[in-house]
C-alpha cells in the first residue's frame, strides 16, 4: 500500500464496508481498506481489481495492519467505519492513537444516536472530527447507490462530501440521496426512524399478504399479481417490489420457498429504538410500535401453536365471503396506501419533534427528499411527502398537508373496510388498525380523554383542566352507588 | 415526641404519607411522622388526635426535626418513605447519617424499579435494610386499606410485616392484599405493571364510553346505567364503579362536569415505564402501549381541532344505526370483559418474564391475589385470574389457562363486533383493536412473519429459519420484474 496516497480509508471490510468502499472508489477515488481479518482485506483488494477495472481514477488497496493502513491515507485523513454497532467503540480505541489533528471519522454503521453524540465529544477531545451517518439500501444499495444520512460535526462535511455524494443513489429527478442532516446524533436519529418506518411498512405489507393468503386463500402467483399491479400504481416502491419477487421464489425442489420459511420475525433493535425515542419525546408512533410488537409476538411460536388449538374464533377461511363482500382484495390497495402514508407521517412527526428537542437544525423536507432513492423505504409516496415539505417547510406532521390529508381522506374508507373485515375474519391487523385509530384520533375534536382525567382526579387527586376556563381543578367526587 | 417510643416512622406527610401513617396507627401502632414542612407535621399530629381517638394502642406524633424524629423510633428502626419519586435519593441522603445498623427503610412511593435495586445496594453498604414497596389505592386506599407490594431485602420482612399487614385491604375471602413479592426491584416492578394495566383498563373504558356518548349519542344518565349494570355482573370493579359516579357528577351550576373537562390526558410515566420494560424483555403488551399512546395523542389538542376540520371520514353520529345493527351497546359489555382480561394477561406475562430474567423469585398467583382488593385495578376478574394461578402456579400467560381461555373464546365475538363497528363509525379504538389483534395473533398457528423474514433476507442477508429443517438459511433472491 502506497504512503499518503489514498483519498479515504474504509474500516471494516464485511459486505457493507467492502461494497460501499468499492462504490466510492468506482466514482474515481482511491480507497484503502482495513480489516484485522487478512482474508477480508485480500478479498477487498481483489474485488477492486476486478470490479473497478478500467474506471478512471478508481483504485483500491487493503491491509490487515493498522499502521500501514493509516499511513496510506492522505491527510487530513477521512476514515469510514462500517463495523457492527457493538464494536464501534473498540474500533475507535484502536484507531484514535494512530490519527492526527483534523482527521475525520465517519461512522456509517447502525449506531444508536446517543452513542454518536458521545463519540463526537470524545473524538473532539483529540482534535478529531466525527460524523455519524445512517446508510440504507442493504448490500446492493451500498455497492450501487445507498441513501446516506450524515450528521454530527458540520466542519467536516465539506471535506467528506465530494467523496460520498457521487456514491449515493439518485432520485428520479437526478438529485443525490445524501445531504447534511444536522448536528449531534441527527444522522443516526434519522436512520433509526427510517428503520422504524421500515418495520411499519413491512408489517402492513405482511398484513395485506395475510388477508390474501389466509383470508382469501389465494395462490402465491395470484397474490403476486396484486402486488405487481399495486406497484405499477401509487404503491410503487422497493418493499412492494421485493414482495412480488419473494412470492414466486422457488425452493430447490420447485416448491414455494415463502411457505417453508418459519414465521418468527427477528429484529436487530432499531424498531425498538424508534418506539423508545417516541416514548421519550411523547410523539405517537402507534403503527411502528405495533410492528415491533408484532415481530415479538410472532416469535412466541410455541404459545401460538398452543393457542391455535385452544383459543376460539373464526378461521380465516370461514370469513372468505365476508372479506369479498367487504370489497377485498380491491380495498386492500387503498388501505395499504393510507396506512403507509400514516406510518411515514408518524415517523416524520417524530423527526420534527426530535429536531425541536435536540436542536439538530434539520429539515424534514431534506429527509423526505433523500429517502426517495436508494433506501429500503424508497417509494413513490416519498415524492408526495417531499412535495408536501416543498409547500410548507415547517410542516410538523405531513397528515396536515392539505394534499396529503385529502389523499388519505379519499382512501380512509378502504382502511375501515380492511380493518373491519379482518376483525370479523379473525386475521390480526395490529398495524393497519393502529393506523386507522391514529387517523380517527387526530380527526376527533373531542376524545374520551376527559373521562381518563376525571378518573385520575377521582382516585389520585391528579387534577384536571377545563374547556371553559384556565387553571387546574380538583373535585370531591361523589360516590353515587346508592343513588 | 418521646424517645425510642414509636413502632414506625413515616417520612413525608403529604396526603399519601399522612393517610398511610394514620391507617397503620389505627391498627394499634405508635407512628411518628416527619416532614421538613412544620405545617404538614402539625397537621398529621392533629389528625391523629382526632381520627384515632379511642383506638386501643394507636398513637401518633410528628416533628419537622429529623433528629427528634429518628430519636423517637424504637430500634431497629422502621422508616416508611412516602415522598415523590424524584426526591427519594435526597431524602435518603438526609436520613442515612441518622440511622444505625439493622434499621429498615421502606420506600412506599412510585419509584422506578431499577432505582430500588440501586438503593438496596447503597443502603446495604451502611448495614441498612431496604424494601421497595408499591402501594396502590389512591388517597382513600392509603387511609383505609391499600394493596401493597413489598420487595427487596427479605431479611427485613418479618420485622415490617406485623406493622403493614393489618393496614392492607382485604380481599373478599378475608386475606390481606399484601405479600412479599420478591428480591431486588420486584415490588416496584409489579407496581409499575399494575399501573400499566391501569392505563390499559382506563383507555378501554374510555373507548366504551366514547362509543356510547359519541357513537350512540346517549345521555350521561343512560351511559351510567350501562356501567352500573356491567358493574353488577362480571365487570364489577373499582374503575367501572367510579366511571358510573363520574358520569353523573354535577358541576356547580348543575351541568354535567365530565363534558367540561378538557380531553387531554396527562401521565406521570408509569405506563411508559411498563412499555419500556416490555420492550426490554420482548414481551408483547400492545394494549398497554396503545393506552400510553392514546394519552399522548389526546394531548395534541390543537392538531386534533385542525384535523377535525380537514380530515375526511364518517362522523360518529352517522354510524349510529350501523352500531346498533352490530349489536352495540350490548356487545360492548363482552368486548370490554374480553379486552380487560387480555390486558391483565399481557401484564401478568410481563411479570412472569421479568421474574425469569431478573430472578425475583416471585409468584404471579400472589400478585393476582393481592390485587383483588385495595388497588385501583381491583375487579372481580382478578378472582378469575387468581383462580387460574391456583390451578397452575407456573402459568406464564393467563390466556392459556383453559377456563380463562374458554371465557375469552366465548366473548371474542363481541370484541370483533365492537372493533369492526367502531372502525366503520370513525371512532378510534386503539386499545380494543390492539387487544383483538393480540388475541388473533396468539391463536394463529401461522402468521405472515415468514414474509418479513424473507424481506429481511432479501435486502439485508439477515437469513431465515425454515419450518422443515433446522439451521439458518440465506437465499439469492431472484428479481422477477421481467418475468
Amino acid at each position: 500500500m502506497q504512503h499518503a496516497h489514498y483519498d479515504m480509508g474504509v474500516v471494516g471490510l464485511g459486505v457493507m464496508g467492502a461494497n460501499l468502499g468499492l462504490n466510492i472508489a468506482s466514482r474515481g477515488h482511491r480507497v484503502a481498506g482495513y480489516d484485522p481479518d487478512a482474508a477480508k482485506a485480500e478479498a477487498f483488494a481483489r474485488r477492486g481489481q476486478t470490479e473497478l477495472d478500467g474506471i478512471d481514477g478508481a483504485e483500491t488497496a487493503a491491509s490487515a495492519d493498522i499502521d500501514t493502513f493509516v499511513g496510506g491515507l492522505k491527510t487530513p485523513r477521512v476514515l469510514l467505519l462500517l463495523v457492527p454497532a457493538n464494536v464501534v467503540d473498540s474500533a475507535l480505541d484502536s484507531l484514535v492513537p494512530h490519527l492526527g489533528e483534523g482527521d475525520i471519522v465517519v461512522d456509517g454503521g447502525n449506531s444508536h444516536y446517543p452513542d454518536s453524540e458521545k463519540r463526537q465529544r470524545r473524538l473532539a477531545e483529540h482534535g478529531l472530527h466525527f460524523i455519524g451517518m445512517g446508510v440504507s439500501g442493504g448490500e446492493e444499495g451500498a455497492r450501487h447507490g445507498p441513501s446516506m444520512m450524515p450528521g454530527g460535526d458540520a466542519a467536516a462535511w465539506d471535506r467528506v462530501r465530494p467523496l460520498l455524494e457521487p456514491a449515493a443513489a439518485q432520485a428520479d429527478d437526478g438529485s443525490p440521496c445524501i445531504a447534511w442532516i444536522g448536528s449531534g446524533g441527527a444522522g443516526h436519529f434519522v436512520k433509526m426512524v427510517h428503520n422504524g418506518i421500515e418495520y411499519g411498512l413491512m408489517q402492513l405489507i405482511a398484513e395485506a399478504y395475510d388477508v390474501l393468503a389466509r383470508g382469501l386463500a389465494l395462490a402465491p402467483e395470484a397474490i403476486r399479481s396484486h402486488f405487481v399491479a399495486w406497484g405499477e400504481r401509487r404503491l410503487s416502491g422497493y418493499l412492494i417490489e421485493i414482495t412480488a419477487d419473494i412470492l414466486v421464489q422457488r425452493d430447490e425442489d420447485g416448491g414455494h420457498l415463502l411457505e417453508r420459511i418459519r414465521d418468527a420475525a427477528r429484529q436487530k433493535g432499531t424498531g425498538r429504538w424508534t418506539t423508545e425515542a417516541a416514548l421519550a419525546l411523547a410523539i405517537p408512533t402507534p403503527t411502528i410500535d405495533a410492528a415491533v410488537t408484532a415481530r415479538g409476538l410472532s416469535d412466541f411460536y410455541g404459545l401460538r401453536q398452543n393457542g391455535s388449538a385452544t383459543l376460539a374464533g373464526p378461521q380465516p377461511a370461514d370469513g372468505q365471503s365476508a372479506l369479498m363482500d367487504a370489497g377485498l382484495p380491491r380495498a386492500l390497495e387503498g388501505a395499504l396506501e393510507a396506512a403507509m402514508l400514516l406510518t411515514y407521517a408518524q415517523g416524520m412527526h417524530l423527526i420534527a419533534a426530535a429536531d425541536a428537542e435536540y436542536g439538530y437544525g434539520l429539515h424534514c423536507g431534506t429527509v423526505a427528499r433523500i429517502w426517495r432513492g436508494g433506501c429500503i423505504i424508497r417509494a413513490a409516496l416519498l415524492e408526495d411527502l417531499s412535495a408536501a415539505y416543498e409547500r410548507d417547510a415547517e410542516l410538523r406532521n405531513p397528515l396536515f398537508d392539505p394534499a396529503l390529508g385529502a389523499r388519505i381522506g379519499e382512501l380512509q374508507g378502504n382502511l375501515r373496510k380492511a380493518v373491519a373485515a379482518a376483525a370479523g375474519a379473525g386475521i390480526p391487523m395490529p398495524a393497519m388498525s393502529s393506523a386507522l385509530a391514529y387517523y380517527d384520533a387526530l380527526r376527533s375534536a373531542r376524545l374520551p380523554a376527559n373521562l381518563i382525567q376525571a378518573q385520575r382526579d377521582y382516585f389520585g387527586s391528579h387534577t384536571y383542566e377545563r374547556l371553559d376556563r384556565d387553571g387546574s381543578f380538583h373535585t370531591q367526587w361523589a360516590h353515587a352507588a346508592d343513588s
